[in-house]
């Protein structure tokens, strides 16, 4: 029998991918442009048509049906997006049936973190495993739960809000307004923050050398390269955002008992700057009985990839298959 | 076809517990005794053999299969105890396979949090809802988590842990020996020793009163006694209690999104004394999505037969059916 092809999006508040893929997860043709924020939902539509129509175009392929990964919350059962942050006319916009008008294909979506730690949990650093929980370390922290390759959704799609484990509740108001979650501490936007308030004197040099000497220029990223570089102040920074991550994900890990936490995300891609504080402070944090096989914590492995290998599975999983 | 029937033992460090029980959680005959601690691991099995037989001999039925709950680590997998804090002899106790011995019937086992909360889940008060988290508030704070029907073990059999989420970094030292623990602020001996930490001058008066003056004597269930009359110093230590309780269980429900959380052991008792603050918290701790349809949080209906039936499940569901 032939393998099925299906046609990804992944819709960002910045980017927009849409890829065609095998159900092997084999990547056939891909384009990528920025997000036409200020065209609203209508012009990110036209735009994932286009993108559409050229790829089957140029590779000569028809899919079998779409897998949307959505930068936002979304009702997956009703294919429709609840709101978006990023852009305006997202809210209750019914995307699958949209694309379905367009492409003459079923449509299937979720949202961004769900397909990430899918793609992940069948592609990447999750393969194998049978309980994968997965994160995302961004401008927020989104995550995913898969047990025996399928997503676990929860009673109204929202499981996987790990972001918003309150770690301190002393800590710091959060994006969602509630106090120390740990987005808070340990999200892009959050590990600057803390550099910024906590820069005087001598300290944070580096970090603002390297920012130009602005202090809003500042980011996550930033920070995470000159603690790799042996800056001290940074380093501390790192430990602090990583003290707080290792909280919510030893909490997680005592309720969920995963074989491997897989960590995707622009702050991830710091790599062992931050992976070998955060697995020794979650070893700290577990019970004994989790240490005679502590789950593996690691980098994800596919990078941008990992929505529209999750969408691709949404799509063949809702489809039959 | 005839019902199917289950002998079943509920293990507990002060009280043991045989029933026979059908496939479709009937209790046909129950006993119970003391926990023969001094004699240890021996000695139990011992009373529970005696038990077992003489309830089939009263009420005159054969059992298909044993199944087990056990108050404390289990390796249900090998039908082994990790070990067991109140008595001398379990490590590395093979019960399933001595029970087998015993009755000639195949044995199962896991452990009491996990064996109430599928008995809650499938007779109880989770009956009918997909996904239940379980916590059980007693000396400790042991949760489970069913999906389906059917028990969410995890990678190490381990799954369920919620009593040490952290939920103060700076919070007291727990009998795990980490700092900050649910189980620290929220367990019957923490409300306790709380009670007994900021009594002072006229605060505590009441609590005393019932406790004969005594303040080593003062328990969980004392203080929510003393909340329920009105007691206004009883009723500040529950509300902190719950706070941290709510801190728990709404990071809980962000990772897991369960349909209810229904709560069992001998703090849930006090019923709305707790129920009533702890609601209201966890609310003011949920993301906005959650609140459309909050989760239910609910006593646990079955009591003592909670493990009892959930053993009942574990056997029936090991032996095949």
């Amino acid at each position: 029998m032939k393998e099925r092809i299906f046609l990804c999006m992944d819709v960002g508040g910045t980017k927009l991918s849409c890829a065609l893929v095998s159900e092997k997860g084999e990547i056939l043709g891909k384009d990528r442009r920025s997000t036409p924020q200020e065209k609203g939902a209508i012009g990110t539509v036209q735009a994932l048509e286009e993108m559409g129509r050229s790829l089957m175009d140029r590779i000569g392929e028809r899919a079998e049906a779409v897998g949307i990964s959505f930068g936002g919350p979304v009702d997956y059962r009703k294919g429709k997006v609840l709101r978006s942050h990023h852009a305006k006319g997202w809210e209750g916009f019914e995307l699958t049936a949209t694309m379905t008008d367009i492409f003459g294909l079923p449509a299937f979506m979720d949202n961004d973190a769900n397909a990430a730690a899918l793609g992940e949990s069948l592609f990447g650093s999750g393969k194998g495993h049978e309980i994968v929980l997965f994160l995302n370390i961004g401008t927020g922290i989104g995550g995913g739960i898969t047990v025996g390759g399928k997503l676990h959704r929860g009673a109204r799609g929202l499981a996987g809000e790990i972001g918003h484990t309150k770690v301190d509740p002393r800590g710091p108001i959060c994006t969602c307004g509630k106090r120390g979650c740990m987005e808070a501490f340990a999200s892009g936007p959050s590990i600057a923050r803390m550099a910024r308030e906590e820069m005087r004197e001598h300290k944070g040099n580096r970090i603002l050398e390297m920012c130009g000497g602005d202090p809003q220029a500042i980011t996550g990223e930033v920070v995470a390269r000159a603690a790799s570089e042996g800056d001290r102040f940074a380093l501390s920074i790192i430990d602090k955002a990583m003290e707080y991550l290792a909280i919510g994900i030893a909490n997680a890990i005592h309720l969920l008992d995963p074989d491997i936490v897989v960590i995707g995300g622009g702050v991830a891609k710091a790599g062992d700057i931050i992976f070998v504080p955060l697995r020794a402070k979650v070893r700290d944090y577990l019970l004994s009985g989790f240490l005679e096989r502590m789950p593996e914590i690691d980098p994800a492995a596919l990078g941008d990839d990992a929505p529209l290998l999750g969408a691709m599975a949404i799509a063949k999983e809702m489809y039959g298959g």
